[in-house]
């Protein structure tokens, strides 16, 4: 019996989800794009059972996949949990079995099994499509396949038996010229590992490359970039070890003494070929894209200047920082000439603290002008005393596009009640970079619900094209991807 | 595609659902009887499509079942859609088809077809179980039957073709001693016909008796009751006419010169035998319950003064009177052996207007002790600042048990941002009147979600036992039915 009234979980607008949904035909205000063909997938996690410690951290909750599913002008969503190994187990038992976050010591002995952490994974953080396929995906586990139409779970998949990590990280990239996803998995053969694997599979999905490198000192390697050439790994701060996993801490710690790094892989290299780059610290959880420009290369990402969870605290047991904890878009350049192991960098829009952005996939690892993230516009009103219980002291209120060449933002603002969500980019057109649309999902704190936007990506500040209503509030989502019509086999 | 956004349906708390959802092993505060194993099945209606004209009732929404299925301390939780021939045909035209409360004249060229209104049907208004059966039931239509494990619909019923009513009221009523059904249609053999058609259904679910009898005049009877030795057939004030079918209106308007009518016909009896009291102006929806002592037939009844529902508004074009739409519990006395075709009424708590009331089923036609039902407790708070957008003026806050014989009240407050639908009486024990649970939903407007609140039904003064939390809103229910587990084929 789930009783979640005695544990750390939010409540209100915040409240475990708990339900599966589907609905034909949703509800819209204003008119789909008729070429709108494909589903907009998002991955996220939601307590199943209350966590067993309030310590753990949100990022251990149990994955959720929902997907709108556009067609013929009109819209339908479904979402469901995905069926790890972990959730099947404790639906069996019918509680929570697994403890903190990626400590399987504090795990029930019945699923205690340390050397395999990757049964534990919770497949939470994001849905990736390739070779006609669908995943979701978290990085201390395998991929889990999904049906693109019932959103049912379909196991693990370790690519024919060719993917030798025990994990697979959940931003692969997809190379848009080729076709190929290159992805890596670290802590790769086992806990606490510095083992790092990388891969490059074909665009029918076999595996193609494997090369194998070693991390300066564990750490989460969370996000990646590619250009035409490289492979960039960009990590710091989050440290861990054998002994706060024996005190039953969650599997990271923030270090504010250790650097940060960017690795840099030719594409065609092997190990030996890797340069590690070193920074100052700084929490390198996403990237936006790269690209190589003769022997430099080219990383623009919203990297925060320390530890962005307070859920990870500092070892050192000074408190989470949150004036720290924020992002900008920072332009890196990593010189491959430079006998120096540093990188120099930028950052474009000093002004404005971002969020988790994008690009449009047709540009992954080529040069691009265009990014997109949300943002809290401070301009804009808040009206939090018409806001349910659970709502935030500030909103993330604005999806934007910044263009690299002249620095100028185009914003569209999602309403005085709403949140926003990571956006994801639709490509239209004949290959052109940013003609296409955004999607995204907002929480709507006033009517206590979620709201799918959907907008022209060249006209942002004209506002949204669509708006999606759900009767419900979602649960809170990770990252999303659109898959077109053809990417995948839907009914 | 569905675009509420210029309709008159509810926004906020009572915005359209839309949604199917599953839940297992609901959230739970508090502890569940373990002796609960059975389901509790409720029964309402959700637009699917915006309705098409602002006129039309609410009672013309789609039928919509939800179950909460206890078993082994847990709950889980269902709703689906009731594929009825219009659902299905308004779903394959992607719009609304059908037009105004019972009213073929209102529909889409497509689908209209006065001749037989009851494929009209929205089979939105209440669950009943019998013979093994789960049905979904409105008085302009057959039942559908309903499979109790998915809730999926099964069809059209009509008893192996020997219901000859083209319709069957929302209220039949289960005898506890013989384990028959007793059951009515009105407008039995057409749109505005005076037949109505009284049937014995025996426990197997075979029909027994059919009695054909003529209405005074053509009006709804929504409920019923039953003696040992009687069945009893109100009605009052609600009229129609082939005019106001022509002129587009909703198939009922008031008619505040009407009288009402009581009808008694021995259960044994054919249709020489019925006798017909007649009484002032009244609103007769619902019974409690009705027995018989030695000649006279007492029946309790929450009825209403006048009319009860504002979009069934008078006929001589006087506004709908709220002051007038009150029910109180009634006692009426109905003497076979009076030369008068009047009755003696007494009203039993005259400082209190009731809502929707049950009995224990297993006194049924029986004389019985206490009456179950929801009020508005003005002693209570009610916090409508911390309740979200589309909370009411006032709220139904409190569930009753009211005492005939003492006129004591004993009542359950539900919250200070709650408003209480419908409950249903779990009998348990061994067949001692009034030993047992009291379930039903609340609307929680401050967390936009809705509760069932398991009461123990001797115990109501000291609060519920457990509450089942929902993580969204539930939509409006009509009436609910408890099942126990040995009544259905659950899995």
């Amino acid at each position: 019996m789930a009783d979640f009234s005695k544990t750390a979980t939010g409540r209100g607008y915040n409240a475990p989800m708990r339900f599966e949904a589907d609905i034909d035909d949703c509800e819209v205000v204003g008119k789909l794009p008729s070429d709108l063909d494909g589903a907009f997938f998002r991955v996220g996690g939601e307590w199943y059972y209350p966590p067993l410690s309030p310590d753990d951290a949100p990022l251990n909750s149990d994955g959720f996949i929902s997907s709108f599913r556009f067609k013929s002008g009109k819209v339908d969503f479904h979402n469901r949990w995905i069926h790890t190994h972990r959730f099947e187990e404790q639906r069996k038992a019918r509680r929570q079995l697994y403890g903190n976050y990626r400590n399987p010591y504090t795990d029930d002995p019945s699923v205690r099994d340390p050397l395999h952490p990757n049964l534990r994974t919770v497949s939470n953080t994001a849905p990736v499509v390739h070779a006609g396929k669908l995943f979701s995906l978290k990085e201390d586990g395998l991929p889990y396949q999904i049906d693109p139409n019932t959103l049912a779970t379909k196991g693990t998949w370790d690519f024919q038996g060719k993917w030798k990590s025990q994990t697979f990280a959940a931003h692969p990239k997809i190379d848009p010229l080729t076709g190929e996803m290159i992805a890596l998995g670290y802590e790769a053969t086992g806990l606490l590992s510095d083992d790092v694997f990388i891969y490059t599979i074909d665009k029918s999905g076999s595996v193609k490359r494997e090369v194998r490198i070693k991390q300066p000192y564990v750490s989460l390697i969370h996000d990646m970039a590619i250009t035409h050439k490289h492979i960039i790994l960009p990590f710091g701060g989050y440290v861990t070890s054998k002994e706060r996993l024996a005190e039953g801490k969650v599997h990271w710690g923030w270090d504010q003494t250790k650097p940060s790094y960017i690795g840099v892989l030719p594409r065609d290299g092997d190990a030996k070929d890797l340069r590690w780059f070193k920074g100052p610290e700084r929490c390198m959880m996403h990237v936006f894209n790269a690209h190589t420009e003769g022997n430099k290369v080219i990383l623009y990402a919203p990297f925060y200047d320390s530890n962005f969870f307070p859920f990870f605290p500092p070892i050192d047991g000074s408190p989470w920082n949150p004036a720290k904890a924020r992002a900008f878009i920072r332009k890196i350049t990593l010189d491959l000439d430079s006998k120096s192991d540093g990188w120099q960098e930028e950052i474009l829009w000093p002004t404005q603290v971002v969020d988790l952005g994008k690009v449009d996939p047709r540009v992954v690892s080529l040069q691009s002008r265009y990014l997109y993230t949300s943002y809290s516009d401070a301009s804009k009103p808040y009206d939090r005393d018409a806001s349910g219980p659970g709502a935030p002291a500030r909103t993330n209120n604005s999806y934007m596009r910044f263009d690299i060449a002249t620095g100028k933002v185009e914003s569209l603002f999602a309403g005085p009640t709403h949140n926003l969500q990571e956006l994801s980019f639709v490509p239209r057109g004949r290959g052109e970079e940013g003609v296409g649309y955004i999607v995204g999902v907002a929480a709507n704190y006033a009517e206590m619900r979620s709201e799918l936007i959907v907008a022209d990506a060249q006209r942002l500040g004209e506002g949204e094209i669509a708006r999606v209503i759900l009767p419900f509030r979602l649960n809170s989502q990770v990252h999303g991807v659109w898959a077109d019509a053809k990417e995948l086999p839907f009914k």
